[in-house]
């Protein structure tokens, strides 16, 4: 087992904080991942944290995961709705993953209620903002202890 | 601000440990508001739990819990899928909730991927076993201090 | 002929007056019983009301109607969307029964619009706050004359 | 506040007593019309009563309205499930407006169970006959009041 | 194996005989009851029925079954088509089960044709009135044999 | 029995000839209905024919027909689709009915093979060009003789 | 140019006469068939007629009408509503093919409203009774002539 | 009243016992049939068995049962999901039907719980492997006593 | 080819100034159509302005136009959503035509983000407010040219 | 292990050459067997070529192959969309089975998209024409293979 | 306010000129961009152009140009359909934007109808060739005046 | 002619061999690459392979195609059911295309049997594994021939 949790940022995420504030609130990317190296440092684990805009390079950063991450934390932004080849990555590199939403995306457009990325995820989690990361990340440790 | 928060067991949770334990996994109710309760104790909040088979009284449970609690965790169970009385509740005492699941709905049956709760509570945690309560009671403890 | 009329109001109704104002108004339950009580000794009818948030006890309710009840007014609440069983229960006991709702349900989510109790009653009155009670009286009224 | 409310008779309409009596009773439209102005009398408030097969002629006499009618009360006939013309007509004018129909429209056919005009009226009646005009007009001197 | 038999009756069947005879027919819940207790003797295993228009009263029903009764027979009435809740018992106990209906559903209105429950069960009997019944108590004793 | 066959003609149909050509042949309505007189005459009934780009008048010409036509061979040109109140108007005058088209509309676009009109006519004729007119012609001529 | 009309009946259609009366009359095959072969002696073109209740055989048929064979009346029965093979045989003889129903199946269940034909044949012909083959014949003489 | 019992068994069930065990067990046609004749015997009908892969000839065989036969058993096998035909040859012949699967269709694809036999015959039977036949026939006798 | 423009105003776009101005602005329809002719002045085209509210008249006035006038520019308002009539007008005239709408249609309700009209026209502008028009009036001309 | 392959050409596929050469070539059904014959020549296995227009026989001929074919390649041709008869033969006698179209079933009417045979064979190749069988062929002994 | 404005091209937009000219038409993609430069000199405003097949390089020029860029004219190509990640993007920088295609999307494919992007931009121009662009530009050039 | 082809593998398949062996199987994407090199060689094309699992890169990667290439086979991975980028570059290049994929796509999940590919291929291969490659360069060659 590998004691290492990679957080994966997916499209817009960088601009967290200066993006719709009534829908994503005032915290950065940044302070985001200040407050999960906190945490992991914390409950003792490694942590690594990724941003991209680009699909497949979300896909690339998944695949090398492989053997050296114990589980994954990740937002797929709005890849979510429709990205296959993300979920087939997750899929594919057997990592248990844990996929967080800072807004309820129940309560939102239609389109943003179907996530194609959940059926492969152990859990999701969604609604809490910047906190959906870090209960994430205490999800993702306990999948990481089976 | 009231430092209570409630925990609602929807119908047939009563059965856990001796139900489908490939879906559910093998500990019981009981083992759940164990640790539920000493999780509270830990993080410093009080804590009730409650379940019913019956959604009108699960109705009657949450209207109740206007002005004693702080915060609800709710397992709607099969109710997730068509109870607007619950849902209507919900929204009706205006406590914030977090609605949790033993499973990753999202990767059972059709049906199941669809909760007429989600758009009134302010998150949602899925599939993370008995964990999914704890991380429900983290985040409702969150949402407590705002 | 019976010369009497059944209120039958359904889940979350008793919380009228602290629920969404914007939505359901001002106005009690309370409020709207003493208007509906007051209109029916104008107009020389007797009146029950009955409020529950457990639809198998509003099935009980209707049935027991049975030869005491000349007509019905019910406002199903959130079972108006699904409830078979109430629907049922209607068309068993074979009373005039007349649906009203508070809010215009034809202006709000997509899954109010759908009303499974409708088809089975004598008409529909919707959108017009407590008055759809008191214009549901003078409709289930005229019902008992025929 | 102009005290005068207008009733809008749609398509077909005029054809009443004489069409379809198991669906649409046996009452003309001036029986109710007669009805109508005898209640109007009674109630104190000035009446208008105007027919049309024609879409367009229903959208300019709702459109002069305007500033002469402080209630209207429409039964839209067939144009009930298509006419955005008429439903952009009343959201236009933005008079208090009160959507009425002889038969319960959702104990018939699927495409008579939706209303296009519902979302831009104050409430809708239906199912009770001759009466659902006389409710309405009720209904719309309330809205008058308001 | 427990050689007893369980009949579950779903809500307003108690109004048998006096409810739609079209569609029921003439015969009361006590008839089938009776017409069962014949059979079950005949037929040399326990019997016990039960009746109820409360959907967790079902579910607490089928729930404290389980050890106590060997085969459940099933007419879940309008809970037919939406209660998970129900499903979800069936499903736990692990008892087996025969849905019965007196009425062909599939017959009748759209929403009659799909039911929630016979997923879970063993299979499924509707269309023969009162016999339906007893041609489900005959199934369930096979069940009982395997 | 009144020995007289209206034709009605919807919108856009006083363009053949010059309208689309590929679709709808080059014979103009002229043509049509000197076609549809000389084969009156020679089955020895009346004829008379109108044609109307609005959806009112032509629910005014139904109406206005009760009593004075025995059939009616009508093509609802684009209003075959949605106008409920052509349909309406049919139904409430219980004058026989044909429905012809020039073309087959069962080969065009999806919403053409759709006919709100259909259901309330005796039968439909469509895809013999100018030869469906005169088809239903001879069959409101048997619709006359029941 | 082949002066030959090919009548093809489709399943069930033997039975006429005696099956469901209120739907199909009273004519049987027999009648229906010498009311054919008369038209045909009056308007001078030979006539063919076969019935099957077999798919295949119905296919055979039309496959070896080519080249013996100028036009088709067919009634394709049950198979209207889901055979693509007859679909196939129809467009691939490319004989000019008049499709035709006793009965107006646009006013009948849904599933009778889609015909899988009516997209390759010249036209359709509905509603009138054993009249529809006739008038299906005068159809099918006039695309002889083109 | 004709005391004989036709039992008709559709496609792919001459395999059974060599075919999806898992699904359908390990007894063969044969098997069913003889345990059919037993009880036949025993209940004291005549009973006659008919397999066919054959859509047609199975319209061709329910239609030569009318005056033979009093009612039928039908395990419609694939054509359970589409045929109109013979759907279509049950209603014209007007013979006490009843539908028997030896699965539970209604927890197999989706494609699998729709029958379109279904609305025409008096009820269905599904669930029970060769039981369903035997059930089947003690409804089908219970139906000729009718 | 003929130098001048027709611009078609369609129901309810009378009242603009005056409705819904957070949705339509302030501006009239009198200011739109100065500023049209301002720019049609400007770009040396003839222009002509017309609205109606009744449908009929619109496909009146389109088919008034074959023959003087080189291009079209609609806004078909309400009718946009279900007007074959109009759209058959436009195709049947074969004038190079572009829809124009004041708001984003794609931004509002679902059943406004269907426009029947747009598979006939040349192109659609929509949401720049009174600039649509101006706009659609720029890319009429560079029809004209072509 | 069974060195035989059987080619089952479903209906109208005997008339290939001479059907819509635009979608599907020039070769006759004969050009296409005797290709299979040489390439089964070169590649050394038996093989076996059949075509039949009744979806029945086509039933009964894969039947027939159990034992004695090694695999099947099948173009079900018209049947490909419905018939779950077909389907069921398929999956009961367990020879892996080539699903093979001379046309990109993906590129035409969306009917044809829907292939109810493909999720019981082993694989499918559309869109090669003639070509289409060859590679099935391949693909077929590869299974053999296996 | 920012007086530059950017002007982003999607996938296969590299490729005008040479790709399916009966859809795309003749220019290139340097033809455009030159009118668009010529335009802009015109108008007085500063133009950018960029070209990407890569959907996230698209969102990071949409997300770098926050600040520096006063509106923006996309053409998202194939990426309308479903890029959620660039509507997200729009949103967030908050530029008002303005949606551009050169053929009429609404006149294709039903796929191609739904844009994803438009609920987010300002306005969408489609169906004009290159000069969709140049209308994009003058429509950009006044939302930057606001 | 370019007698050169291009083999295209889209997302994940890098992981081949190491991912979901019971889907994909066991041999590696150099494994398949070389098989197809072999076969290439033998059947005297060359052949070139490229990977990627960014959809914008695939997109470059068929542009460049253009003039240099002569047939494509490609696997789409997960972009097969939503790259309207992809599929629009295949039908720019005009590049004779063979889709192919390792597993039964029509054997899975709903949403893989939606290819928006497959509508600009020549033709689809899938379900046969590695050989699915082998079959689609066989099948390539032919076009290449054409």
């Amino acid at each position: 087992m590998v004691n290492k949790i990679l957080v994966v940022h997916g499209p817009n995420l960088n601009l967290l904080g200066s993006r719709e504030e009534n829908v994503y609130g005032k915290v950065s990317l940044e302070d985001i991942n200040n407050k999960l190296v906190a945490l992991a440092k914390e409950l003792k684990v490694d942590l690594e944290t990724y941003q991209s805009n680009v699909e497949g390079e979300i896909v690339n950063t998944i695949q090398a995961a492989k053997g050296k991450i114990g589980a994954i934390v990740i937002n797929p932004g709005g890849y979510t709705h429709y990205s296959v080849a993300i979920r087939d990555a997750i899929a594919a590199v057997k990592i248990p993953t844990v996929e967080v939403h800072l807004s309820n995306i129940y309560a939102r457009e239609e389109f943003r209620q179907k996530s194609v990325i959940a059926p492969v995820v152990a859990g999701q989690i969604a609604g809490f903002g910047a906190n959906s990361y870090l209960l994430g990340l205490r999800a993702a440790i306990e999948l990481l202890k089976k």
